[in-house]
C-alpha cells in the first residue's frame, strides 16, 4: 500500500534536514551541501507543502547584504515556481561561537543584544516570505554547571526577548505567531525550558502569552524519557500547541533526528491518532503543518536523503490510514466503552452539584464498596492495548 | 565535622518514610510497623521540627470512626509532648485496588467521587492537626497504554477535582494551600504532570492558582534526567516552590528514595546553596519545610532506620557549610565575575530602550566583533565548577 | 488476522506472571492468587507448551514437606491431563528477608550456605518435573551503595556456587543447564552481571562454562538502553542462548514487564526475525521455548489476565508472519544487497591471505580511493528500515 | 588543600582532549588547533605522565609521508626534552567518510581492509614512539537500524582483525598490548561491545586473548546507567584492567566527557579508592595510566583548556586522599566489619566442604532461622554510605 502525499497533508520540512551533510560529534561531513533550488524542486515533486529554514541555512552567517539578497530571491523564485511554501522560519542562535553561551540568556550581555538584532532582522525575512509561524529553538540556553548559570534571570532575560519580539510584531501587524521548542540537553547539559511543561509554564508569564505556543518535538521529549502524546495533549489542552515537529528516536540518548516512525512506533501510532482524529466529532484535532525535523542517516548518499524524506511522509499516511480503521473498528469502541475511556469526560460533578452536595450524597463514600475493586472492575486496558498493536501492525 | 539539627532547621520526615517496612516489587517486609509515637518521639529527639503523614499511614484504610479518631488523638498528645509540629498532611489515593487507576482521574467516575470524598476529609483532619500545606502526588493518575487514556480529559478531571477543593477551603476560610508532586512514572507507565513544568502549566489554568503551588521530589525529576536544582529555580521563579521533597537518585531508573546527598552530590550542593543562599541579599530563596521523601534501605533494621533519618540532616546541614563557605570564598566570587553569572541578571535593554533603540545602536549589530568570540573570551565556566568541586570535598 | 497459537511454537508462562497479583511498590494487591491447575488448564486450552515456576510459586517458603508435596503433586497431575510440560524451573532468592542483601552474594556467609542448600532441593524438583533448564535470575545480587559490597569477592562466591550446582547436577548425571538471567538494577540499586555481556563474561570464568548459559530477556537489557535483537545476537555467537525471556518495555524506566511488543515494536520486530530467520538457510536460529516473562497490568481483574497472556503469543505469531514476508520480498533483498548487510559475512581477508599479504596488496590502501566515500558509497539503510517499517505495519 | 601532580602519579592525557576544538553536532570550533608541541611542553609542566594521540590527531588524515614524518619527529623531540611518555596510542577509524559505516565492520569489505592497512601502519608507530598499550574504540561499528547489521557477522570480522593484529604484532616481537573501548551508543545508534561485559565476552573469543583486555571509559558505562566502578571490579575479576579512561558524565544522555569529577562524585570516590586501596593488603589495584579523556567545555577559551586539565588530576589527588582517610577511619572499620564486607570474602562452603558436606550440613538449612532476618540482622549499609559521604565532603 502506497500512499501519495499532496499538499493538502501539510508536509514541510526543514531546510537543514534534507541538507544535513553529515557532521556528527565524531566525524566531519559525508555529503556536499544541497542548493535550495535544488531542494524546493525536489520537495515540491514529493508533494510537500513547504520548506522551513534558519536564517543561516539560507545564506552563510556574516554574508553581505548582497548575498543574503540573492540567496532570498533564489528561494522566493523556486517557492514560486513550484507552489511550495515558506509557513515557518527560524533563527540559528547556536552555532556560531559568539553563542557559546546561548543567545537570549548568555551571561554576556552583548551577546544577548546581539542575538536580539540577529533574530529582528529575522523576523522581517519571515514577513517577507509569508511565514506564520516563527520557531525559537534555544539549543544553546543552558549550562554544563549549575554554578555557572543562574536560572532565574535567565528566565527572566528569556522573557525580556520574547516580550521585545513580541512587541516588535504587534507594532508591524504582522500576522506572525512564536512557537517555542523544548529540549532537556545536548549541546548543553542542560537546557533552559526542558519539557513542554516547563514552556508552557514560562509563556504564562509573557506579556503577550496569546502570540507564543510551543513547537514540540518527538525526540526530544523521549530524550527525557517523556510520553510525546501524553505532552502533546497537555499542549493542545492549555490551546498551545502552534506547530509541531516529527522525527524518530530510540530512547534516551544523544538526539538522533531519525526519520519519523522509526523510533517508538506505538508512540507515534497514538500521536497521529491524537492529531487526526482527536478533534471534535473525531475530525483533526491540529490544523496545522506536520513538520519533519529529522536527519538523514550520515551513511546515506544524496539517493538516500530523498528517499528518507519520502518516507517521512509515507509513514505519517500509512499511520493515519491504521488509526482511522482503529477508530471504526467495532469491536475496539466495546473495548474502549469497557475501558471506560469516554466516561473520563464526563464531569466527577453532577450537574448543579458543589462539594456540599457531594458530601451528602452517601453513594459516593458512605455506601460505596471500594472492596469490589479487589478481584473485578477489571479495565480491559491490555486487551485494549492489544487492540491498538493489531491495527498498527495491519492485522484487522 | 558533626553538626546538631534543631527545630529552627524544619527538618520534616513523612511517617512513611522511616515507617517504610521494606516491601518491593520483588520482595515482602523486612521490618515490623512502627507506632507514630515511638515515631514522633525519635524525630523530636533528633532535633526535626515536624511530620508528615498520609491519612493511611495514621490509620488503616477502612478504619472505623472510632480507630481513626483514637490514632489522631496519639498523633496530637505525642506532638504536644515532644514540640513536633505536623505542618503537612497529603492523602493516599494510590495503595487500594480502588484506585488502581487513579484517583481524581480514574475513567471510573464514582471512583473519582469517592477520591474527592476521602481527600475532603483529609483536608479536614489537615487543619485539625494544624497543617498549612497539603501535597497532592498523583502517583495513579496515568497509564500503561495510550489509547487508555484521554490526557486532555484527564486534565479537565484534575482541574476540576482542585477547583472544588480549593473553594471548599475558602469556604472554610482555612489557611491551607495546596502542593502538587510531579513523577515521570512509576507506578503508572507515564503519570500526567510528570515534570515540575507540566505541573506548573496546569496550576496557571485552575479557578485559584494562587492556592496551588509544588512539591518536588529530587527524585522525581532526576527520573526524567532532569536538573533538579534548575527546576527548583524555575518554580522559584514563578513564586511556586510551596514545599519541597528531598532525597537521593542515582539516575534514570527505578524511584529510589536515598537518603539526601547520597545521589547526585553536585546537584545537591547546588541545590542547598539556592534554597539558603539564593534570596535577596544572599539570604534564603525558601523558608518553607526542609522535607525528606526517602526510604531507608530494605537491608536496615530499625537501627539503621535512625541512622538514615539523621543521616539526611547531617549531610543537609554539612552542605550548607560548604555553600556559605563557597560564596564567601574570594577566589570564588571573582570566577563568578569572570564567568559573568550576575551579568545575567543586567536586563539586556537599557532603562527605557525598547526594540527601536536596539536597531539604532550600531554597537549591537552592525559593529559588534562576533568573531572575537572565536579563541576568546571564555567564560572559564569550567574553573568555576572545580572551584565548587573543591569546595563540595571541603579542600577549601 | 488470528493466528492460533500450538504447542509446536514453544510458548511457555511463567506461574508467577498470570499468577501476579498485582502488588507494585506503591500498592497492594488487586486480585486474588490463581491455583496452579486452573493457571495449567487455562494455559493448555490457549495452545501454550509449558510452565515455569520458582519453588516459592507453587508452595509458600516455609511450607512442611507434605504442603511442598501436595502442591508439586497436583502440578504433575495437572500437567498428565493437559499435556503441558514444566521445561523450566528456577529458585526464589530474592522474596524473604533472609535473601535482603542477597542469596550467593550476600555478605553473611550462613545466608550463602541456606542459598545454595534452597537451589540444590529444587534442582532435585526440576529433574523430578522434567525441566530441561534451570533458570538463575539475581535480582537481590547487589548494593545500593559502593562501599557496602566487593565486587569481586561477589563474583568469586557466585562462581563458587555455580560451580557447586554444575558439579552436584553433573554427578547425578542430569540433562539440565542452567541459565543465567542479567538485569542491571531493581530491586537493588545496581545488580551483579547487569547485562548479556557481563553475564557472559562471567560465564567463562566458570569450571563447567558449557553447562551455563544465559536467559536475557527483553525488559532487562532496553532498562539499560541496550539493544536487546543485538545482544540476543551475541548469546548466539557465543552459542548461550539457552532460554529467552519475552516481554516488553517502554525505555529506560522500572521494570515494566508488559506484554511481548506493547513496548519497542521495532526491536521486536528485529528479534523474532532474528530467532525465526536467522539460522542457517533462513531457519531458526534459536529452538528453544519462548517464555513469557510479563506481568498483567494491575487495573486488569481475572478475563484481563487471560486475554494478555494470549495476547503475548498472537503478537509473537504476528510478528513471525511480517518477519517471514519482510525476508521473502525481492524488494527487500534488493535493499539487502544494495547495504552490502551479507557482504559483512565475508571474511575481510582472502583465503589463505595474512598480514603480509594484505601489507603488500596496494589497493587496499595506498590506491584505495577512500575520498570516493564522500558524496557516495551511500548504504541506503534508511530504504532499508523504511521497507522494514513498512512490512511490520502489514503495508506490503 | 592543593595537591601537586607528578609523573609518578601516571596521568596521561589525549592530545584530542585539550586539543578539542569546540566542534559539536550544533556548532563549529569555538578554538584554534594546539600544535603538539606547545602541548606536550603545557602537559609536562603540570606534572602530567605522558600525552596519547590517534594517527589522525598528530598528523591529519591524507598527510604525506613527508607531512607525518615530520610530525612525528616534532612529537618525538618534544617528549624527549620535557620527559613526557607516549604510553598508548589508538587509530582514528570513525571520522571520514569512508568509515561511515564502521571500520573493522562496516558492511564494505574493501574499507574493513583499508581500516586493517590502517591500524597495522598505526601499531609501527605505537612501537617506534614506545607505546605499550594500542587502544580499540570502535566507535563506527554499531548501526542505527536492525536489519542494516548482521550482529553476528560484525562479531566475526571484529575477531578476524584483531586476531590479525595480534599475529602482527606477536610475529614482530613488540610488546604491546590492546585494549578495547566499549560504549553503547553515539554516533550511531547502538554500537557493537557497549558496554564492559560484552567486551568481556567477545575477548575470550580471541585467538589470543591474553593479548587484549580493555579501556574502559568512565562515561560511557554510565550512558548505560551502569555503575562504572562495578564494571572496573569485573574487569579487574576478569585480569583485564589494561588501561583507564577518567571523566565526567551526569546521567543518561550524549557523551559529555566532562572533568573527572564533575559527574556522579560518589561513583568517582568509589573508583579512586578501588584503584588506590584496593590491591592486595590494601595497595594499588591497578598500577597503569590514569588517562583523562575528557573535553574542554567549548565555552572556554585556551585559558580554560589548561585549567580544566589541571582540574583533573587535582580531583583525582583529592580523591585519593580522602579514600586513604575513609580506609583509616576506626569507624569506618568497624562499620564495614558490622556491614560483614570482609565476609564476603570467606568462601561459602568450609574447607574441603562439597554439595555432600553442606547437604548434610543441617546448620546450613533445617535448623536455619531464616525468620531472624525479618526485623533483625540489619546490615547497616546506609551508615555506611553516610560514613563515606562524609568523608568525600571532607568532613571527617
Amino acid at each position: 500500500m502506497t500512499l501519495t502525499p499532496t499538499p493538502a497533508d501539510k508536509f514541510t520540512f526543514g531546510l537543514w534536514t534534507v541538507g544535513y551533510n553529515g557532521g556528527d560529534p565524531f566525524g566531519g561531513p559525508t555529503r556536499a551541501p544541497l542548493d535550495v533550488v535544488h531542494v524546493i524542486e525536489k520537495l515540491a515533486s514529493f508533494g510537500a507543502y513547504g520548506l522551513t529554514f534558519h536564517d543561516d541555512d539560507l545564506f552563510a552567517f556574516g554574508s553581505t547584504d548582497a548575498e543574503r539578497r540573492t540567496q532570498i530571491d533564489r528561494l522566493k523564485a523556486a517557492c514560486e515556481a513550484t507552489g511550495l511554501k515558506t509557513p515557518m522560519i527560524t533563527t540559528n542562535l547556536f552555532s556560531q561561537p559568539v553563542f557559546k553561551d546561548g543567545g537570549f540568556t548568555s551571561n554576556d550581555r552583548a551577546v544577548r543584544r546581539f542575538a536580539l538584532r540577529k533574530v529582528l532582522r529575522n523576523i522581517d525575512l519571515a514577513m517577507e516570505v509569508g511565514a506564520q509561524t516563527f520557531v525559537m529553538w534555544g539549543g544553546r540556553e543552558g549550562a554544563e554547571y549549575d554554578a555557572a548559570k543562574d536560572i532565574r534571570s535567565a528566565l527572566e532575560r528569556y522573557r525580556e526577548a520574547v516580550n521585545l519580539l513580541s512587541e516588535y510584531v504587534l507594532d508591524a501587524g504582522y500576522d506572525l505567531k512564536f512557537a517555542i521548542e523544548p529540549k532537556p540537553n545536548e549541546p548543553r547539559g542542560d537546557i533552559l525550558l526542558p519539557t513542554v511543561g516547563h514552556a508552557l509554564a514560562f509563556i504564562n508569564s509573557l506579556e503577550h502569552p496569546e502570540m507564543v505556543g510551543l513547537n514540540p518535538e518527538v525526540g526530544h521529549e523521549q530524550m527525557a524519557g517523556l510520553n510525546f502524546q501524553a505532552g502533546i495533549a497537555q499542549a493542545l489542552y492549555h490551546g498551545k500547541l502552534f506547530h509541531i515537529d516529527l522525527n524518530g528516536q530510540r530512547g534516551i540518548k544523544y538526539d538522533q533526528d531519525l526519520v519519523f516512525g522509526h523510533g517508538d512506533l506505538h508512540n507515534a501510532f497514538a500521536l497521529v491518532d491524537l492529531l487526526e482524529n482527536g478533534g471534535p466529532n473525531g475530525g483533526q484535532a491540529y490544523t496545522g503543518m506536520r513538520h519533519f525535523d529529522y536527519k538523514p542517516s550520515r551513511t546515506e548518499d544524496e539517493n538516500g536523503v530523498w528517499e528518507s524524506a519520502k518516507a517521512n511522509m509515507q509513514t505519517y499516511l500509512l499511520l493515519k490510514e491504521r488509526a482511522k480503521a482503529f477508530r471504526a473498528d467495532p469491536e475496539v469502541q466495546e473495548a474502549l466503552a469497557a475501558a471506560k475511556v469516554a466516561e473520563l469526560a464526563v464531569p466527577t460533578l453532577a450537574e448543579g452539584e458543589g462539594y456540599r452536595e457531594l458530601i451528602a450524597d452517601t453513594e459516593s463514600y458512605e455506601n460505596f464498596d471500594s472492596g469490589a475493586y479487589f478481584n473485578g472492575h477489571g479495565f480491559g486496558f491490555v486487551r485494549l492495548q492489544q487492540l491498538a498493536t493489531e491495527h498498527l501492525l495491519g492485522a484487522r
